[in-house]
Parts: C-alpha cells; structure tokens; sequence
C-alpha cells in the first residue's frame, strides 16, 4: 500500500490505476479507523478495482469551540488497518495542501443542511461538501462509499453529487455497531466507562421506536416523545436532537409514512454522539 | 454537428470521443453567437480536437429585474455559426434539465466576487460557478476557454478550478472588438444608433488609460478619477463603476504596480455594458 501527502502523487497513482484498465473507488474518512470504516472498504471493494481512502482531518468542518485539535489522529495505526483491508493507496494530505493561501471556493448544499446536525453546527456541512467536492476532483474515483452513521452526511452527498452532475457512483454503507449496540464512531474513544454504559441510550431508543411502529404508532410527534423521555431517563445523556423526518426531504414528520429516518445526537460529557435508523413505515 | 438538449444525449457523445482519443475542449456561452464567441471556439480548437459548445441563459446568474427574460435567443443562427467554427456538438439544456425540482446545491468564491461586478450584481458569480460546475462535471473537457471580457468571471473561475482541483486547465481568450473598439456583446443589439455610438467611450476611455500610464502615471485614483471624467463627457453613459484593480487580487489599488486590470461597467438606457484591460506596469 502507498501514502500520498500531496496531491500529484495520489492523482499519478489513479491515473497509473485508470490507465491500467481498473475501476477506482474512494473511501473518504477522517481517520482513527474502526470497523466502520473497513466495512466501507469492504463494500468499495465489491464495485472497484482499486480503493483508495483519503484521511484527512477537515478543519473547514469543525465549528468554534468543537473538537478539531483533540480529535484522534493516529497515521500509523490507520495504514496498518487500512492496508490489511485492502486499501491500495492513502491520501493523506496536510491542511496546507489542501486550503492553500487564498483559499476561497466553496460547495454549498442547501434546505437539508438546515435541520439536525445542521442546526446545531452551522457551517459543518458546507466544509463536508467542500472537501468532498475536493477529494472527488483529486481522486476522480467512479464510486465513493459513505457510512450511514452520518445520515444527513450521507444525504447531502446524495444530493450535491445528483445536482452538480458529479460523474461518480454514491454508495451508502449500513452502520456497524459494537456487540452492545452502540454505533462505531472514532469519538467513542472520548467516553469513560460510565459515558460508554449510557451511551447505549442511543441504539436502545432507536430500537424502541422501531417496535412501536411495528405494533402501530403513526403519530410522529408521540413517537418522538417517547424518545426523549426514554433518552432523559439515562442522567448523564444531554440531548442536542431527537428528530423523526422525512428520509427524502429531511423535513420533520407529524403523520409517520414512506420511508422515514429518526436521527438523534446527545451528548455525554464533551462528546457528542450521533446515531439513526430508517424505517420504512 | 450534433444538438443535444439532454445531460445524457451530451454525455454520451463525450464519452465516445474519448474513448476514440480525442482531447475535448469545451465553451461554455449564453448563445446569441458574435464573433468574440467564434474566437473562443478558434482558440479551443488550437489545444483539443473536439470543441463542445454550451448554450444556456443560466437564470441563476440574472438578479431580479435584470434581462433574463429579453436575453436575446437565437439556436437556429447559433447553430450555422457554432458549426461553421468547427463546434462538434452543441449542448443547449432546458433549466428544468439543468435544475430539477428540490434543486439545492450551490459553488461560490468568495473575496475575488466581493468587487466590481460582484458588488452591483449580488448572486451573479455564485449562478455562474454553480452552472459552470455542473457544465464541467456533465462534459468533462480536458480544456475550456472563457473569454477575457467577463475578466472577473474569468479570474473566479480560474481561482474555482484551483480551489476546488478541478481536473482541466482553463483558457482565458482576449477580448473581440468590432472594428470602432466596442467590445463584442451579445447585449450590444440592445443599443440605438445614439447609444452604440456614446458606447465608444467605454474602449477610448481605456486606451485613454493604457496612455497615461505609458506616460509615466502611476496613481491609480488619479487614473480612476481621469476615466470618470472622460466618461461622464458623454451624456448617455450612466456609469455603474470604473475601477483600478490588481489582477490577482481584484482588490483596488491605490499604487499602480505588477499586472493591474482596469475595469469598468456603464449603462446606456437599460442596457449594462462592461470592458476592461491588463496592463503590465
């Protein structure tokens, strides 16, 4: 496996790659790899030839007073996993590669950023978009595959790949959670032991608002309820959002229909932590 | 030549001449074709082997009250002229086809747009980059060519491509005049006799400029100041701006010094014409 720093490198190696005959795909991650971000691997390398994963810690998309200079890093650890997933090549660019002096061009994504984690991290998607857009054109992968863990993530890729005409693939990965039931994150690695123990909140409140569908809730507004009181009922869980939305619009639901995505963050401690669920009702 | 009025109709036909190797070079116009157009084609053919030419009013780039609507239209001359360039294919969308329904996502540059245009057109540069994005992202082209006459649209797009690693190389052609020194526009058939003349005053106060400096001039809001002057000589001009700038920047100079771009923007009735130059002082 090769590690590229710059942006040259990694376009000459695709271009060896392409040349050759082999179908490219992109894994974007921003590193501390789990067995999330494998399973995306695994699943890149059913439709490519040749992965590539870029790791890049995105400051564009941290806000003030978020976690961008704690969040994990850890190079080495991420090209052993990565190599022994089968990953061909790592982009891992520095900041200065990337944003440049001058830097000054933007991709903006609008109406589903405005909701969820897009309330409460103003700013957060158009760095997600913008790096996206970047890698997208560094790389020129013919598909990308996304973790459904970030929903709205996943959603808003969807969406700027469809109205940009951006020539690539756009694969959505299931969430891969530990034996428990919380959902893989690089930031779990933030919560203590009691945080970790009430961190199963999240995937428990999922879990019960997929059985009151199916024994008949269609009320959003009670569904959601009954969410937040059960996430309440756990004291160290700071709820930033509950939300049961349209899977399609993103739009918050009264009367539960089609297929719909129920998606929360809470926080435990300084950590915040995100999980979902799609229900087709 | 070939017409396509559908992404995948244009796409194709791409494709195809890629894959007989064959370099594609596009140009991207609001149609209503003059000779400044036909250059941009002559100058496209000079580094790809097949030139696509887009044809579509962007509505995203027009503000409320600006002519959209009356944009002159003509596809069937547009045609006779593109192909007699040596345009291989047109690719002349409807808006539906280019923004569906739910259309959501945007690219801007900031700072450079702050300026000139930018300042009395608000939206105007995030409607180009958007549609200029999309218009790379559906043909690809290995080289396109914008004309030097839009000389803020063509430095936004150059520090796009750079910002955002688009994988083509961007061509700026000079500016077309007729032989009075007007500069080709296709809103030039918006002008009465009075006011095609009084548009002279637009490219003599530029050569007025390009003079002074000769002369040993260099401060820039003594030059300014000495162009205002001469085109408010002529009744008709009602100007918008004249502006000193450094051409990498866009920023207004008060030194004249390096490659500066001397821009301007009158109006004479309804009608909004803009000229510029680049001296090297």
């Amino acid at each position: 496996m090769e590690i590229f720093k710059d942006i040259k490198g990694i376009r000459d190696f695709v271009k060896r790659e392409r040349q050759a005959g082999r179908r490219v795909g992109l894994v974007p991650t921003m590193g501390y790899l789990h067995q999330g971000h494998l399973s995306l691997v695994k699943i890149a390398l059913e439709s490519a030839d040749t992965v590539v994963m870029s790791i890049f810690v995105n400051p564009l998309q941290f806000g003030i007073g978020e976690d961008y200079e704690e969040y994990p890093r850890d190079l080495t650890r991420d090209a052993e996993l990565a190599a022994s997933a089968g990953v061909a090549a790592i982009f891992a660019p520095t900041v200065a590669e990337m944003y440049p002096k001058g830097y000054a061009s933007y991709v903006e994504v609008e109406q589903l950023t405005e909701g969820l984690c897009g309330a409460s991290r103003p700013g957060h998607f158009r760095g997600v978009t913008t790096v996206v857009s970047k890698l997208f054109n560094i790389v020129q992968p013919d598909v990308a595959v996304f973790g459904q863990k970030d929903a709205q993530q996943a959603a808003v890729i969807q969406r700027m790949v469809r109205d940009l005409n951006m020539p690539l693939e756009i694969v959505v990965a299931p969430i891969v959670r530990e034996s428990d039931g919380l959902a893989m994150s690089s930031r779990n690695v933030y919560l203590n032991d009691e945080q970790r123990r009430a961190g199963l909140v999240l995937s428990k409140s999922l879990g019960m608002a997929r059985e009151r569908i199916a024994a008949g809730e269609r009320d959003a507004v009670k569904l959601r309820q009954a969410m937040v009181d059960f996430i309440k009922s756990e004291p160290l869980a700071d709820i930033d959002y509950v939300e049961v939305v349209s899977r399609e619009s993103l739009k918050p639901l009264e009367e539960l229909a089609g297929p719909i995505l129920i998606a929360l963050a809470v926080r435990f401690g300084n950590t915040r932590l995100i999980d979902n669920a799609v229900v087709e009702v």
